[in-house]
């Protein structure tokens, strides 16, 4: 498949590459096409891998990423271009953490609406699918990496669409049980609303302990 | 101990029930003394059990803790009466779901605030600490009832209430290293903040079955 991943910060350096390793073509897309970390990027990652500007790498795409951060990605999208994201499945890893409100950061957006639902709304015609954001970057691509089983979380409009992207999870190698679909998008509000707990988890963690929730169910 | 459980919920009758049960004296408190849940409560579970308005409830009592709706526990405390309160523990278990946003339930306060430190600032000789708002009320006086280890928060500014309050925990049956203090009383906006997503997952969870997260961690 042919993906683009908006985005070049860590995010978007794990899930390209793990694309890449996954036999996927790859487009790292950045705001300038010369973008040095998209650039760099391209050149060390062999020949699946590419960098461009949003727009570039979205219009070559059958399947995009939103990789930037939440309070930034209606502008990159925006210049993705609407046009090159018409029908297409865009995974909004996304988190809106506000950059001006200190550590731990507060939501630019919650409760009555999350990141995901005003990208749809913005680009009604993009199949967005929400996953991903409740954990760190190297636990999005390698699940393994933690012991015992935890849970991943999925939510969207277009059933289609929510197939696709457990797919490509599970090529990851999350476990089919563990992708739990929670419906429609609007469920999004509850994965961005996580943020906060994971950021107070994360402060009591060993320094650079990988964690993740699991459910534990009767 | 002295216990006043406010509230005569489902919460309440569930932690009042197993105070009792471990041989504390509670009163359980309500705006009217003669409210005919608590009454019937107190009628119905021994000698240990009482029912009263709030300010009788607060005022005979060690401990209390607020298992009134977030959206009226300031109204609740109020009644309650500040001198009743201070110097005390309250163990705030309260959720903050808009009664009128439909379901699932918006929050009427969180990102940058929470219900519980709009307690703690509306009384600030009170030693509030949050906790067990993130599981159902079975859950949080039995958590043996799940399968396997999972996890219960507490976050607050007392460091001496919270010793306190996992006492309590683990009376209840929680293991103490599953009992994840958060720190100071502003981890409660994460605590708060978890329900969203709490109730897409339950949601999604067959027909009453109970369940909880536990960290998986590296």
């Amino acid at each position: 498949m042919k993906i683009a991943v908006l985005g070049t910060g860590m995010v978007g350096h794990a899930l390209a590459g793990k694309f890449v390793a996954l036999g996927h073509e790859v487009m790292m897309g950045s705001r300038e096409s010369g973008n040095p970390k998209g650039v760099e990027w391209a050149r060390t990652s062999g020949p699946l891998a590419h960098a461009g500007s949003f727009a570039e790498a979205a219009a070559r795409s059958e399947l995009l990423v939103n990789a930037t951060p939440g309070t930034v990605s209606l502008a990159a999208l925006a210049e993705a271009g609407e046009a090159n994201l018409n029908g297409k499945i865009l995974l909004d890893v996304s988190n809106a953490l506000d950059p001006t409100s200190g550590f731990p950061p507060s939501l630019t957006v919650c409760n009555t609406d999350s990141i995901a639902e005003s990208i749809q709304r913005t680009f009604p015609e993009v199949r967005v699918v929400k996953s991903l954001n409740t954990v760190s970057a190297p636990v999005m691509v390698d699940p393994g990496m933690l012991p015992g089983p935890h849970d991943i979380f999925m939510a969207g409009n277009d059933e289609t669409a929510k197939t696709t992207v457990s797919g490509l999870l599970q090529a990851f190698g999350w476990a089919p049980d563990h992708i739990r679909d929670l419906g429609g998008l609007d469920a999004a509000r509850g994965l961005e609303m996580w943020l906060p707990l994971w950021l107070r988890i994360f402060m009591q963690q060993p320094h650079g302990k990988m964690f993740n929730i699991g459910i534990v169910s009767e």
